[in-house]
């Protein structure tokens, strides 16, 4: 990250000028303590929203309503709800999120194509219109609603995740916030990952969508290895400019500046998610460098960090340093045996593809930290890439 | 399977005739309380033999000398080792895995190059060729070996695999015969695959080779995700013709028959893998039928057989049919959600993409089986694919 983007210590997705959330409790959430379950999030200016959904070929019909009225170019507002996922519910579940999207619209004074939709929960089951319909109406839309978005779209996840950064430009402070909810193996049937990022930035529709895209792909797409998506899958970002300073285009002064503040919060929410993820309290990062392109570092870094070989070593403290070789060889990234090196934690355990001889006991001390980072050294190129795993 | 092929209540790799097999103790397994570490199999009469071998980049000189001396085509051997994988030490691992064979060569009066070399078990660790040398002297080919080779293949695996079929040609009865190794997900460092499989047909080596890949294709490549590959997996066999059928080739009379009990030995054997594989005395067994083609219902299978989401459903015996539907979705296959049906142990509990009313105890029972077979029909085409997980 650049050192011009800076983390703050608190925020939420209301911390960046001109949006507004609120969330309730409709009654379909009925497995968590903290009961919040339907919230909306909403720029009070026009602005520019951007999106990235699921690659799984079962899509909720909250996503499809989303896609749909993303392509109208006017979104300023999103619906969502946990606990029940509205997909695998046939026809009913499209006219259901058309519906959530037109109460909200009818809510905040809008065209029902300014409302994107989201959910999350258990797949199979009819949404309960009723109660979504009476809960969107007791939503207040508050300046300090961003906190209580962030733990409305929960669903078995340890806690909210919620991460603000700001850069300078023009000299005035430019926000950028984000939440996301995604829980891990525990309760895998629930594992949608979502997330809803804004911005009081200034930016054109074409370079936000691009920025998004290349974000998700440097960070949450890069917790898990490829396969591994839900029906609910959704990432989205709003940029209302109410930041007051000028428009952000691809080759702007602050381009740089802006796609590192998104970058951020993207990873940051990444590594929350993965550190959570199965309530190990254990976070796996794995660096791969020298790889001979981006596409082959990533590939090599989510293979080793979503292989059940390297958790099962990293979970039991065991420096294997087997297992990452040969979850390092069925990645799709050219490899040559004789130059690669393994790092655990900065100590190097392997060189030119052999074992280094090491002390198992201090090895196996750094691994009991809340915090292990494997990083392989492929040699072949300049191309580096960082997976999160849990 | 056809009728014409029958399992054998018993029988090893040398019921066949004109095979002779035998394994010792050479001092490489610590672990495991049966400590027969190394075997030889061995073809009295010229043969041909056919291999097919991992895909993982980083491989085993053992794989590598093996292909060498396949494509000589005169091989009619095989040395095995477990307890050492000779993989990941250097240019040492293949003027040991040549050595293997070497020695091996004197001791059964071949050239070196008929001779084809395994290794499986720990990687980083180069082999002790002294005790290797003195335990290839040591071993004694007979023909009740078979079952001892089956057991010194072995690294964690709770016990040796076999299978003996037979099928009639012309009045003889024709043997083949396999056994396998394959330890799973509580010790996945050393879950290499290995299968040596024998047989007194007479077969012309294309076809062999070309039977060999279409049986692995149906029955080992169908036991797990693709990309999950050790350094060593090698699958080999040998056809030796001392049945005294005529020869077999594409296109035979009993080409068929051959295909037949050849698949059947693979099938039995993966399935047995996957039935041992944690341990947990439970098979799931997931048929998609009615796809597009072969390749889109083995990814389906495959996908949902190695889903860590259906594995949980399973193992809680939770009849929990959305995460199947969901691992589905993200299977390389073409899927229209409207049309799917789902079956577990043929109780429908999703018909035209939407969940039918069970009762919830019933389905919990019959997943309680030590078999869970899971049928997903896709109503798009005629193809059909089984696979195996654990």
């Amino acid at each position: 990250m650049t050192n011009t983007v800076k983390v703050l210590d608190s925020g939420s997705v209301t911390s960046p000028k001109g949006f507004v959330a609120g969330a309730t409790f409709a009654g379909l959430k009925t497995y968590a303590e903290d009961k919040l379950d339907l919230g909306i999030l909403f720029s009070q200016e026009p602005c520019v929203a951007a999106g990235v959904f699921t690659r799984n070929r079962l899509r909720s019909p909250s996503v499809i309503v989303s896609e749909e009225h993303l392509s109208k170019g006017r979104p300023r507002a999103v619906v969502v709800n946990s606990g029940i996922a509205n997909a695998c519910v046939g026809e009913q579940g499209y006219k259901d999120a058309k519906a959530m999207a037109e109460k909200t619209a009818i809510h905040l004074g809008l065209d029902v194509e300014e409302v994107l939709t989201c959910s999350t929960g258990v797949v199979g089951v009819e949404l309960p219109m009723s109660l979504i319909r009476n809960g969107i109406d007791r939503i207040e839309m508050t300046k300090d609603g961003g906190s209580l978005l962030a733990r409305a779209i929960l669903t078995t996840d340890p806690g909210p995740k919620e991460i603000t950064v700001s850069f300078e430009q023009e000299g005035s402070t430019i926000t950028v916030a984000g939440n996301a909810k995604g829980a891990g193996m525990i309760h895998p049937n629930m594992a949608t990952m979502l997330s809803f990022i804004t911005t009081d930035a200034n930016v054109t529709r074409d370079f936000l969508q691009q920025s998004l895209k290349e974000s998700v792909d440097g960070s949450f797409n890069m917790m898990t290895i490829d396969g591994d998506t839900s029906t609910n899958d959704t990432v989205l970002v709003f940029a209302n400019g109410a930041g007051g300073a000028s428009e952000i285009s691809d080759g702007s002064d602050a381009a740089s500046n802006f796609k590192a503040a998104l970058l951020t919060v993207c990873v940051e929410l990444a590594k929350s998610i993965a550190f959570q993820g199965e309530g190990a309290n254990k976070l796996i990062e794995v660096v791969v460098d020298g790889a001979r392109n981006l596409s082959e570092a990533r590939s090599a870094a989510r293979t080793i960090a979503g292989s059940s070989l390297v958790k099962t070593a990293v979970h039991g403290n065991d420096p294997n340093w087997g297992r990452i070789a040969v979850a390092l060889g069925r990645a799709d990234a050219e490899i040559v045996e004789e130059k690669i090196a393994l790092y655990i934690n900065d100590v190097c355990i392997m060189e030119e593809g052999r074992p280094i001889p090491f002390h198992r006991d201090s090895i196996v001390a750094l691994m009991a930290n809340p915090r292990v980072t494997f990083r392989i050294g492929l040699n072949l190129g300049n191309a580096e890439a960082t997976a999160w795993g849990c």
